[in-house]
């Protein structure tokens, strides 16, 4: 294996997301990190706790990486009281996880509509219950909550909340160190309103995680894999980049791409080429 | 080929746009109309201009069947001026077959960024210059310009107008006799800002058309043809005809499905279909 030397340019607030990467197992992401000076890695739950979780905060505090933000917690829209029990006790999991993995943000994906139901005012009502169960556990134990926004096209499936409007909504029911929101720029960038609703968020101290990824078409079927490198398409990186820091964001800067494509090249090249792009795009 | 027979159930309101049973010939599609007791069409220009504008509109009044709107104009958003002065053309061709056809709505979908381009706001720009020069030249012809927002999904390679509020906002530069809106289930169930938007569309005039077509999941490659039968899906389809029938809307819906799945059955049988499920749902 070839050493990755060095990126030219500020990597200092890019943070590689563990997805966009997910062929390299922690430890070889982390070596590659180390070599190309790449200062943060956002961490998903199923990797982390295959490595194991005290082992992987262990190995990323020893060798001087920050964790950004753990992905992720969320999933609240069930209906069946069992399956919301479930889905409030994984999510203290998540919470204590994050807590272990010194980083002060878990990232939520708040869910879809329920199988058989087109309530989607009743779901998202059911996500803002949820967070007034884990809100103060996570304030007890340092960690804040980002709700994602996600785009549109994942309201049925995955993701009731749609805008930064609904999620700074929620957000604004508890206190801004407990919740607040992750601005990604493949779910917004087709929002006018999103701009503004940036000012909010950092006025009110809501800006609590900011992701990269590009829009690339045509989507692929389901359209969850279809996030694009940085530069592959319709979203300037730089005008969304100056949005959150015009408003004195100074945090990190995750790029995570889910992209079948990427995930069949070498991880080590994949990750070079990620930062070499945030470089080019969004410095 | 076995008579249809007639729809138990209210139709005096809907309207099958001619894209959902693209496989019957106009002349199959009126007759199988009249079986089934179906009073309008939504037309499509393609099929229309292979059949002939002036014989298609002789066959529709011939019978009695209400054209209730022209499918489509647009595709506003070129930078290149030839390509524009092009755009401008074909939409007044447009709006003269929608005149010949006898039908007062043409739907506008806006048009994608134009290749290289990520200039969102720059595109909607240009929509609306060239809505002012097409609006005078529609009102001579007694057509109205409904502007169909289409789902963010779209944004990127089909419609920069993602909300009807951003609609709203383009045509209210203009007399709502001229400039109104298209609302459609599918691209705007998502949306939580939708019902106020559609008491301000109809307190202004301005709801030209409506549409229904439901949210299935996962969506097909391309994203494109997913629309989805009604009743399958995630949308309400009655809550979303009393968002305007309360608002005093009294015009036609219109149900327009693309959907490969749908088109490989026989055309007259997805017809029948159709009318059921609106008697089903949305009655």
């Amino acid at each position: 294996m070839t050493e990755l030397s060095r990126i030219e340019g500020d990597l200092s607030r890019f943070s590689i997301n563990q997805m966009t990467v997910k062929q390299l197992l922690l430890p070889e992401l982390v070596d590659a990190c180390l070599e190309l000076g790449i200062p943060g890695i956002g961490l998903w739950r199923e990797p982390v706790q295959e490595y194991g979780v005290v082992s992987a905060a262990k190995l990323l505090r020893d060798m001087g990486i920050t964790v950004t933000t753990l992905c992720r917690g969320g999933f609240f829209t069930a209906i069946d009281p069992h399956a919301r029990v479930a889905a409030i006790d994984d999510n203290k999991a998540a919470i204590d996880e994050a807590a272990t993995l010194g980083t002060d943000t878990l990232v939520l994906v708040s869910g879809g509509l329920p199988e058989g139901s087109r309530d989607l005012s009743g779901a998202r009502e059911r996500v803002g219950d949820a967070l007034a169960e884990l809100a103060p556990y996570a304030a007890e134990r340092g960690v804040r909550l980002a709700i994602e926004p996600l785009h549109p096209m994942f309201a049925a499936d995955r993701c009731v909340i749609s805008t930064l409007a609904q999620a700074l909504d929620l957000a604004d029911r508890f206190p801004a160190s407990q919740v607040g929101v992750c601005v990604d720029s493949y779910h917004v960038w087709w929002d006018d309103q999103a701009p503004t609703q940036i000012v909010r968020a950092a006025d009110a101290g809501r800006l609590h995680a900011f992701q990269l990824a590009d829009w690339v078409t045509p989507l692929p079927e389901g359209v969850l894999t279809g996030r694009g490198q940085l530069g592959d398409g319709a979203i300037d990186m730089r005008e969304w980049r100056g949005y959150v820091d015009q408003q004195g964001y100074t945090g990190p800067i995750e790029v995570e791409l889910f992209n079948e494509a990427l995930w069949a090249r070498d991880g080590r090249e994949v990750l070079r080429e990620t930062a070499e792009r945030f470089v080019a795009h969004a410095c």
